[in-house]
């Protein structure tokens, strides 16, 4: 449902065209000192408005209504809100019986009889992840206190099926100009790793962050060290060899993690992004009133790429895991 | 921990050179009829003795020792309990110092103080997929009854980095001749999926099937649909048109996910797992009583391929998962 | 922690006297029409201002945020929101070294190391209860779709010692002469009950709606049926006949609820409520500043017996746990 | 369901008269040292065999499966089995259509579609609270080395209406002569209880033990420190002052809880058992096959007051609930 993790809960709310959404953040330690400004690098990571990314601008300041005193936690939840501002559901009115390809208009209006709130997608919105974000800058609070050698960086490592960056320009700029979209891959790398987190038999440090992971739309899976290159490889080349009483391996096929657990190495995962399911070319979707199948012309601008806008939401996915294992 | 499920929920316990192992299942309806001849084909699915498997024979019978009554179930928890009898400790005793490579080992000596049962990996054994397929077994006999069209297949679709059937016995041969073991991917396909499994925000399909799924020993990677090749392409040939009012698509690049949300379309799941860790083939580890890097000879024959014996347990979490969101 | 149900789930925050507090309130069915009208009387019937009642008096009108669209719930999660607009917190500022006798103010500070936030109680507040009438108002929004025939009503059987109601008014107008409070035992009682409610073995249905109304400040027992009187009797006596084929029960000794399960029968769950701890009389306790015992002096006006207030609070809590079961 | 706890969690399975029933218990740290004799003085102070006991007498001997190695745990789960050996299921195939007065065989055939397991009350018989007091020992060994100050325990404080421990004897063969059975009050006291147990808002340490109390077979209320009796008092006399910095007061009506939080105080917890509903008086019950109220007679011998066996398990509870919390 729409709370996750043990220790640290989150309990995610809001719909991308209600007056608001947020995240209420259940067992965070008191005596974290936190404000709103902490969280706008993260936020503005995440942020619409550059280049090929949606042009819908809002503020994206959280309102912090509990758990925080004198400018500290205090060990109750922290209830973060952010307004919608800038929606515009005239944009959505003529979807009402089209559901665009790739989202979960139609499946959402099977599960809920059609009750749900389908302006831009309600609670199944991309936006949704912006109290995912909020709630990695808490994680990351905690675990600057906790882990403090630890430190968590995901980025692009592969758009549009090229590892070079310097190619990235051209390929989002081809797919914009023929309102396509491409697909991407991230990487989150979390060095100076605890030993030991994650919990056997189903707790599995890979199973907790998969789950997680995968909370975020767009992702169509999720990787560990070799990941899918391990199924193609030798027990001899891929086994990592332990050479230091710290328990550092000479290699990192594993990405960090034995038997569900870190090993002190490198946490390496990698989540790959699907193209932009919103895009300008015209697409075939059945009209749910007419019963046909019809050219479907979606308005407005979309990200090009929504990895760009991702890798902040990966990272943030695997310092709320990382807390919750921690605390 | 050692709990899986919200409605469905299994209990796994035991240990590789323990007495026995089991599973503790609740949530299962009552009136199912089951008996322990009926686990017995996944059973052997999973056990070793064939080509390129381990020698390790075990009757591997389940013992139903609750939550059964004149031949069906009763709505009490299943416990289900499979002695161990081929288990030959001295195999293992004098890797007590020095970790094995691909193995939990050394984590799980450093997470537990030393105080983990090293033998044949403890409780991190994958000798615990065999409660997992028993579980598997009583899920499948749950759909069966809510969702009759449902079927659920796993089965290798590469191996050794070929997905050409016919070359896979060379490659095994090949890697067993030199003692060395090989990775592979498996599929998992369920077709006549109900609509609507899986719940926002945290609990998607994916997210419940990956959680899962990374408790089996060995996974490295999971995926659905396109996976990890949806970031190699374009929104406009990834989207999947819908084109029948039951939610079918002319495509299937979603394997049969939006928003989290089984859309009624055949799900597609791939999982990775690495070549088999013990391998014939000397290796270096650290001996934690001397300090130093040495040479380490695993004893005893193990599986060239551990996605042999591995499909039947993918094809388990699938229909774990599935059950416990039908329920 | 501060999420309950696993269903319908509530996740509370907030605290006495930060800018708001509220409830998410997770798993309610799509397609219940509900609007800020509904909340009214049941927050009402909680409300100060009443003949002894605190005079602080707040407007209470939830913000409904999320989880409503075109007037009816969608699926999604709802959050609901109240400002908090009357407090002082000047009258608590001299309470800062001095823990008042009864409430959590020591043992919270204790066990949040001094930071949580005290003005009020925080996060202990008695205001916390009412986000919980609220997601009450849900339940037995829920509940009247469900099981339609079911009636929750909750009232004062015993104040003070005295189980004649025409006595309370002397009783509670004495006790305010003085400064002083009284206690007060609230009884739920559910007709029209569903067969059933409850799991074995932990989730009992006395142990869901125990676990539930000991969240309410203030309770110091609860019990079912005969309760405590149960342990004075006989089996001869106490055993209720079963008398019909729907379950019907000659007597009701057992409160509707049989081996955990309801039975069909009346529910019938006594709390009992301590009296205010918040007196005007002097009291004593210890200044942690001067490390002496000194008398306390507490300001403001409080409520004379807060199960005056209680009522329409247990009555949510029962409404919460039997929706939570029913679903 | 049959699964309690956080981070101490307990599942349960198991029927009266099925081959065996038992507990596992995950989150037991590693290196308690524990073995079967360990378990024995606990089981004892629950057997039957004694005076105003049932006669029914197993070796009740547990069989520890897993979770322990060289005599220390390991953190992985314990599994204990116990087999059942005296059950005489023709005792019960008379009742098969008319269900036993305060037992739950109507209710639980009507839930599960009349497919439980109706010998000896299968999965809802007391003998469940077996591998309860199983789960209480091991978390005593917790509580032994985590909070060593802390002392748990229960006794019956009240039988048959009386306080006086004397006049037992007396009630207990007066009910017995005449085939009835008697009700009783179990006390729960825990002295050098760690400061700040319980989490708000809704895991109050009142709640979760009473959550996990209400599992008892037989309980119709629960209460702490004054409990009831606090409902008949004044804020002036029932507030407890704070009188030295460690939270000691002088008085002890809150039973060492304050917001729902162990304020280091001794815990005062109080259980009603009801009468045993077993009795040899001939009673009135529907006979279910020919719908008519016929006199009912259940063969066989049974406990003349429940509490006499029950306190251990009242102990037990408090212990895995207090171990659960401090973990």
């Amino acid at each position: 449902m729409n709370t996750f993790g043990r220790k640290l809960r989150l309990s995610i709310w809001g719909e991308s065209h209600g007056p608001a959404l947020g995240v209420v953040i259940d067992g965070v330690p008191a005596g974290i000192e936190i404000g709103t400004a902490d969280f706008m690098a993260d936020i503005e990571r995440r942020q619409g408005g550059k280049a090929h990314t949606t042009p819908r601008i809002e503020s994206d300041t959280p309102t912090l209504l509990s758990g925080i005193y004198q400018g500290h936690t205090t060990g109750a939840p922290l209830s973060i809100l952010f307004h919608n501002q800038a929606q515009q559901s005239s944009d959505y009115e003529t979807l009402a019986t089209t559901p665009r390809p790739g989202h979960a208009d139609w499946v959402a209006a099977h599960k809920f009889g059609g009750l749900n709130d389908p302006r831009g997608g309600g609670h199944f919105s991309g936006r949704l992840t912006l109290p995912l974000v909020a709630a990695g800058v808490v994680a990351k609070k905690i675990l600057a206190l906790r882990a403090p050698e630890l430190k968590i960086e995901a980025h692009i490592v592969e758009l549009g099926g090229s590892g070079d960056k310097e190619c990235w320009g051209d390929i989002l700029a081809a797919a914009a100009a023929k309102g396509d979209s491409v697909g991407a891959i991230v990487e989150c790398r979390a060095e100076g790793m605890p030993i030991g987190l994650g919990e056997p038999f189903f707790d599995s440090l890979e199973g907790l962050l998969a789950h997680a992971a995968f909370a975020i739309p767009g992702i169509r899976g999720v990787e560990f060290g070799d990941g899918f290159g391990a199924a193609r490889s030798y027990g001899s080349t891929h086994n990592d060899a332990i050479v230091a009483p710290d328990g550092t391996t000479a290699t990192n096929h594993a990405g960090g993690i034995n038997g569900g657990l870190s090993n002190g190495n490198p946490l390496v995962m990698r989540v790959a992004f699907k193209p932009t399911s919103s895009i300008a070319l015209a697409q075939q979707s059945l009209n749910t009133a007419t019963g046909k199948v019809e050219p479907l012309d979606i308005g407005g601008r979309h990200d090009v790429c929504i990895a760009l806008r991702g890798a902040v939401v990966v990272e943030a996915v695997v310092a709320i895991v990382l807390a919750d294992c921690i605390l």
